[in-house]
């Protein structure tokens, strides 16, 4: 891409050191009307087709959920990130995520076996597969005709992708590879046709990607359904191969590069994983004020509550964030791939190297939305009492769905770690400049502070200013411990996961921010009040936790006068000149949510 | 009682305003042989007989609960807390606790099954009833024979546990009541003898108890099982009641004394079930090192890796911290029922006084141990990674059984309320004065803070004086918002939980550098550096936060002057001198963990 080009389009991890302005955040506001008319069609669906079927879903009906993934795909939901020459709708990167999103409001089983199949089960060939590899599997996996399933986890192999045991070995005649080995935790195992499989060709150091029909007669045999917490019905199994034989033209992209397809597809799998937590939130939110507002206790609903609405208020508020994160980011990705596509790559490539430039954040958006939706469903069931520990409401299951999105697509501490460590990798590629604002706060840190009485008349004023600040603080904290430790930092886990916590609150309070302050530019303050009282919310909590993980961090690798002249940084970061009042922002926006008795932003 | 005597002994809600020494307080290193040798029998009981049993328990074997308390029954478990004269052990309060506290080790459904007969299926009749009522039913209870179900909540009563619409008519004879109405989340329902049923009589204010025998010619007909989130193998049914006839010699206790007799056994209830949340909690963390130690990842154990060594420490901190409360309320307990006694009043009477005293200790346990336990199964998952998330390991049951724990006895949203509602109450009473130190701590406020660099060389000197300033904190905080509501507090619940979020961190805080401090007084400091670093750790997060809290609560009620001389108040109560490297902490917490492989506290 040109060096012009680049200049304008935003890039991963810069968020950090640049200051973006609300005019150039995508928001969910600013869903076209193709777009509108998508997320109505998949929300009509949901609640047509999988919300009524909830019990079914709960017993473990996992021919319900293959007979509801083909509905899907004759609706042409599993092909709108599929481009339109290989059978799809080839709708774009936000579309993409928007309809993940709207999925999700269903069950998590069924947003499970969606999110496998489009996403890992189908990407890794639209992706890096060769014309006639598209041509044969792409149009029938976006049609629902066939579904994919992605086996890289195996019983020795989990974090640690890259070990896998399982081996591939040519044949005499060069014509097919004979796959050997055990994958497990496979969703979609149950009904797919199209394996991915991901083994060891003789000592590489690599694994290698290959396409394998689901032929059982193949040396293909698949494991009991497994038995698991949450998304119940969506299939599970481990699956088996003895002597496989894939014909050589299977192999995807070339040998060795099978650890780097993993990866990618996890990157847009993150992301996508992020998208699939929202509409979920919604839902329990919406669940959880209908129930609030009928249930009588002490003579009066229990939506009347100051402790019920505080939690509804920061329900909402982190759901909003998430909103703007997500489609944020994804809009970023989806610039970053036109652009390409525009500069004349293919779209695989533009695709592969847009979601790769926002793999930071695609980590950041995977970590942050899967434990607010835990976070939603949990405060879900404390607001139905005894109810919402029973199955007959549904609350307990959103909150046993919701657990997996912690583990799968890398564990949360995992991307914790990754989401740093990418960042720093970036750095010393120069891709971001991270030294010289460093250096910046460092200088700044020996001045004097200024006394100056600040002019906050501004909407988000103060807000946007201590944004600017707490992104000085990671800057003190990470900088400070990449000077210490050097490459060595990846060892000091404990520290890694404060300063990604810091990261990830940085950037889920700047893009609800921002969000908001386009609207308010849009619809004038005080018709967006719940929203500003949103993001001062999500900010507040952000302060705190990066004053907490950022005094941890300091205290773990200096001392004495550096310690103090840190933390006195770290105080000076975090400092609110006017103290938000959290209660009275949490009682505006419970108001909206209880008068309008649904997740209404 | 006298009035030297109750100067000896603590009071409830006196720690706040009293400093307590370290060798007043009991700990579970004070255990005596006898209870040592109970706690041995209850851990082998569980060992051979519920254990093994635990996949049953989870394919809800409601049979298998049955008869595995008629064994707990033939053992004495059943009747540690109940007087020798009824068939019981009689061993005192912090037996009872101990016996709470190890049964938990196996699976909820059978620590309910417990939790439930024993403490409000048996005590109220205990604890109320006239001498033939408890000849005739407690030893039946206590030895196993019969078992006990407590019914008071009602569809429209949960929280509101007063407003029944259960009700009891006499007979035109006078001889008999009859019951009618519906009772919900009855447990034990399934397999009980006798009910504790609660009844409103004419338009009485509040309810009356009864017991009545299970006699399903008797108009007494149960629901079916309810399918729960968790304790699948407790058997929770509706119990409807149609005119069913209880003589008048089975009320329980006098007409519309059933509130306070429903209250008073919740008060017992609280504590035993934070009791009940603790070996629950030391076997998770064994599951989780040991499989931490069995898991290669990146060709190392993962317990190897600093995020899942953060996790062993900090849920270990907590299991700890939860014990050296849970044992130092248990002891005070005891001690003013022992007390009591000595001066002449009834068991009954006692038992009764001593628990009432210390309601508010009652429900800060319950709430900080039941979170704990939460968290701890929490990050057990988390540590199992993928296999966390399937039935075939303990970590998921443990997570899904925690979560009961938050909800019944009260919600946590209620208990909160509760102990900071209750403190108040006991100020206005004159039973603790608040008063008298919160306007030493307004002065404080308006004075200069002294300079001095304080002698920290003792072990806990600093803590022991942060401990002190949380303290100054939650008077600042909580005088103040009642200065400014007087009574109306009651209304602004979302300043209750932030005052109760202090109040407990500081009780639970205090507790475990108190049971430290003991500990090196005894074994010497470097014998017990882990116990040393769990106890700062703990404090370390307790500050934060009172941090958080305290300026929620500030700044939801003050403005100008007033509130930047209380933010600054608050700094200053909440600012370490030395600040602690929670890092390093967690760290040699961590490598006795995975050195022993088990949680070796």
């Amino acid at each position: 891409m040109s060096d012009t080009l680049e200049k304008q389009l935003a890039r991963g991890g810069q968020f950090l050191v640049k200051e973006t302005q609300s005019e150039d955040v995508f928001t969910p506001e600013d869903f076209s009307e193709e777009q509108q008319m998508m997320r109505d069609s998949v929300k009509e669906f949901i609640d047509r087709e999988i919300w009524p079927n909830k019990d079914r879903f709960e017993k473990k009906d996992y021919a319900l959920t293959e007979e509801s993934m083909r509905k899907a795909g004759e609706l042409g939901f599993l092909g709108v990130a599929v481009p339109e020459e290989y059978g799809g709708l080839g709708m774009g990167f936000v579309s993409t995520m928007l309809v993940c999103d709207y999925i999700s409001g269903a069950t998590g089983s069924f947003s499970t076996a969606f999110g496998a199949h489009t996403g890992i089960g189908t990407m890794p060939i639209t992706l890096y597969g060769t014309e006639e590899q598209k041509h044969k599997y792409v149009p029938k996996l976006a049609s629902g005709e066939w579904f994919g399933a992605y086996c890289l986890t195996e019983p020795g192999a989990g974090s640690d992708a890259n070990s896998g045991k399982t081996k591939a070995v040519l044949s005499e005649d060069g014509t097919h590879y004979k796959i050997t080995g055990q994958k497990m935790w496979i969703s979609n195992a149950g009904f797919c046709s199209v394996f991915i499989v991901f083994a060891r060709i003789g000592d590489d150091k690599n694994i290698t990607g290959f396409i394998v029909d689901n032929d059982p007669s193949n040396g293909i045999s698949l494991g009991e359904e497994e038995h698991k917490l949450g998304i119940r019905a969506s299939s599970t199994r481990q699956v088996f191969f003895n002597d496989t034989k894939v014909p050589v033209e299977n192999m995807l992209s070339e040998r060795g590069n099978g650890f780097k397809i993993a990866m990618n597809a996890l990157n847009v799998g993150r992301i996508k994983l992020a998208a699939a937590c929202l509409d979920a939130q919604r839902r329990t939110i919406s669940n959880s004020v209908k129930y609030a507002n009928e249930r009588v206790q002490f003579n009066t609903p229990i939506a009347n509550f100051g402790a019920i609405r505080a939690k509804l208020a920061e329900m909402a508020a982190n759901c909003y964030a998430g909103e703007s994160a997500a489609y944020r980011a994804a809009k970023n990705i989806e610039d970053r791939i036109n652009a390409r596509v525009a500069n004349g790559e293919s779209h695989q490539d533009a695709e592969l190297k847009g979601v790769e430039e926002f793999a930071i954040e695609c980590s950041i958006l995977k970590v942050a939305v899967s434990e607010d939706i835990q976070n939603c469903a949990d405060e879900g069931i404390q607001i139905f009492g005894g109810m919402g520990f029973s199955e007959d409401t549904p609350m307990e299951s959103a909150w046993r769905d919701a657990r997996i999105a912690r583990i799968y697509e890398g564990t949360n501490e995992i991307n914790r770690m990754l989401s740093v460590g990418m960042l720093v990798k970036k750095a010393m590629k120069g891709h971001v400049d991270l030294l010289g604002p460093a250096m910046k706060v460092a200088e700044e840190l020996m001045g004097i502070p200024s006394f100056d009485t600040p002019d906050y008349s501004e909407l988000f004023a103060e807000e946007k200013e201590i944004v600017g600040k707490l992104k000085k603080a990671f800057l003190m904290v990470a900088g400070s411990a990449v000077q210490k430790y050097g490459p060595a930092l990846d060892e000091h886990q404990q520290l890694l996961m404060a300063a990604s916590d810091i990261l990830i609150e940085i950037y889920m309070a700047e893009s609800v921010i921002l969000r908001t302050e386009k609207l308010a530019k849009s619809k004038g303050a005080d018709a967006v009040k719940e929203q500003i009282a949103m993001a001062q919310l999500y900010l507040y909590h952000a302060v705190d936790l990066v004053n907490t993980k950022g005094k941890e961090g300091i205290a773990s690798f200096s001392e004495g006068d550096e310690q103090r002249m840190m933390l006195m940084g770290l105080r000076r970061f975090t400092k609110y000149n006017n103290m938000p009042n959290v209660v009275a922002l949490r009682e505006t926006i419970a108001a909206k949510i209880v008068a309008e008795n649904n997740y209404p932003f």
